[in-house]
């Protein structure tokens, strides 16, 4: 691959979601909620505030200063109980027009008075409040806090709402799709960008850095994950680096990058091999992950499990008697953050349906502990799985170097 | 100001912390471990795993399905208590060599077991085990899976350690000070770049893009926070953005941006003008801001509390008769996490030490709902305080537009 850069195509930015799309979301979450027998949610998560309520920052979630609740009752007005300074940004970016606020720091009562107004004035029929508390959530206030909230709103048990929020998102909307679909556009570029990026005396930091910034002027809001692997003649890890390494003529390289358009998170990875082509062993495996990634798309379908996707992908490996990667599972859900539900892997029963969003993701392990990776992203239709990335080459990309 | 683009100066990486510096910390934790009671802490928040054990990933943070732990015993070996796939990379990374791994995922139990037997093992005299549970604090684990693990490691309790780490983190080593320094000069420059990156046409989306790519360029890790408000003489939000909103002739901007350089962040913003100088109104507010932080980086010196702080700002602004701005404070701890304890407001009665490292923040309402605000980040030494961030112009800067 030579090193003339890939122009950056100016794209129009996508539409923010409609009305029409949150009405939907509430009343899908409240369905769910009925089933659950679930008074009320109390979120506070970046993702689940964001896909239910709208609200757009990235102030909230780099400080852990003040908490900031939205409260979706199974009937009734959804409120904001927000810091005083974010009600302005609330306004300009949420549809829920309930606000409640207090003037934050107030470390001796991060608005829990007004969680706890706002709790007990929701019509009470099962008298339980949802909070994210099971697998994969991250709580997005302090544990101390959550638990006086537990005392403040009898006779209301909190109980784990995360599979009404895993429920919901793992059935992405044709509007979320086309923003995990930019941000695979996005990146697919910056990776066929590469052999302009990569310059002698280069390290692992610089190129991530340059790969960072070419997303960022492709369009990409942000860039949170840039994992780089390199070695001569292929890399030992896939979820590490950069380190101030530089690159030598015959190296293996991976990056794998999790960046945001809109939102939404790409998830995928690309090899490259410098100045000259792999070994023989190191191609042998890039083929068999082709073609393991291959069945892991076809198998992809509406109806199949994550397990199958994994089973898939699996026996391509097996039977060409290759060890499978350590990463544990062989791709995953893909959405509002970088990992979402299912994971392919053996046990995970999850059924794929239509507009379900996935990474495919199959590793291997060669050599004296080198391992390999490849990963694609899909959504999953009514006639099985449609691409959102670009496939990667059949062959390593070798660069000149 | 021109357009001409400031050169990017191509700086030397700062080096690892030493084994000196991880074993002088261990030490200090564990004073204060035994001044509070605590057998062990076992830490699951990015900021206090890589401030005590030195792992270093974008992983661990940017994917919810696998936690990862950490438990520090007040006698005894720190324990890692990481998924299979993460041990290159704390191998690769941490002075922590005692590591216990579980193949993850495994919803059903993911590592608790581990965690049971690591802190069974621990030396018990007060049967206190420290979580971070307090104010600020984000737990990077279930809150269910807490939850069992409390049931699972009686005789011990599980109680707050926030305070502990909290204490730790307010005094900074050189090295860590350096950190900061260092992104404060690259994020330094691409403000001063500014003239050269805006253009006729952009929006605040195309701009902050542009400004996080040329931070990354200058050798920022990562450019997690960006916000930026802009309007016709004005704008009237400091912490949301970008919009579409495309930038005209006669508008007042602001950025404010927390980046991050081996794991440190900076934290402070500049204004700018587009093609003709502000309004009188807003001059007169910017030069009593500049005062106000010039009293404030005077009042940051040891033994003065945060609130001493925050009081000498809001006094040149009150005795101007100008409204605060609705921020809640004046400004706050820095370092690992883009604001940490403590704030500079009343009430915060912290002392600060020689090593604390503090962003100078006073914000004033001005006009129809207009806020301005300067930022400025310093260090706490024994003759004072010692800037950071190159000061900001004493007037707003005016660019060609």
């Amino acid at each position: 691959m030579p090193k003339r850069p890939l122009p950056v195509k100016k794209r129009r930015e996508l539409p923010p979601f409609t009305r029409d799309e949150f009405e939907h979301r509430t009343e899908r979450a409240r369905a769910l909620m009925t089933r659950e027998r679930l008074d009320a949610m109390l979120i506070t998560s970046e993702a689940n505030i964001e896909y239910l309520a709208g609200f757009t920052t990235q102030f909230a979630w780099n400080t852990p200063t003040r908490p900031w609740y939205f409260l979706l009752p199974r009937e009734g007005e959804p409120t904001a109980i927000i810091p005083e300074l974010g009600v302005t940004n609330w306004r300009a970016t949420s549809w829920v027009d309930t606000i409640m606020s207090w003037p934050s720091p107030r470390p001796s009562n991060e608005g829990l008075d007004l969680v706890k107004r706002a709790v007990l004035g929701v019509k009470r029929s099962y008298s339980r409040v949802g909070v994210e508390l099971g697998a994969e959530s991250r709580i997005g206030m302090p544990v101390a806090d959550l638990n006086r909230v537990r005392d403040m709103i009898r006779p209301f048990d909190i109980v784990d709402c995360m599979h009404v929020t895993r429920e919901l998102r793992l059935v992405k909307s044709p509007a979320e799709v086309e923003r995990v679909r930019r941000m695979c556009q996005i990146a697919g570029d910056a990776f066929d960008n590469m052999g302009a990026l990569v310059k002698s005396g280069d390290t692992e930091r610089d190129l991530v850095r340059k790969f960072q910034a070419d997303m960022l002027m492709r369009g990409a809001d942000k860039t949170p994950y840039a994992a780089i692997g390199s070695g001569p003649g292929g890399y030992d890890s896939i979820i590490q680096g950069p380190t101030d390494r530089k690159f030598k003529r015959g190296d293996i390289f991976l990056i794998d990058t999790g960046a945001r358009y809109g939102g939404y998170f790409c998830d995928f990875d690309r090899n490259f091999a410098l100045g000259k082509p792999p070994s023989d062993a190191a191609k042998r495996i890039h083929e068999l992950l082709f073609k393991a990634t291959n069945a892991g798309i076809k198998a992809a379908r509406p109806g199949a499990t994550a397990a199958d996707v994994f089973a898939a992908q699996a026996k391509v490996l097996e039977d060409a008697g290759i060890a499978l990667g350590n990463v544990g599972r062989f791709g995953h859900g893909l959405g509002k953050v970088m990992t979402e539900p299912p994971s392919n892997m053996p046990g995970d029963d999850t059924v794929l349906q239509v507009g379900t969003v996935l990474t495919i993701e199959p590793s291997a392990i060669f050599g004296d502990g080198k391992i390999l990776v490849h990963e694609e992203n899909l959504v999953v239709t009514e006639n099985g799985a449609q691409l959102l990335t670009r496939r990667a080459p059949r062959e390593i990309p070798v660069l000149d170097f």
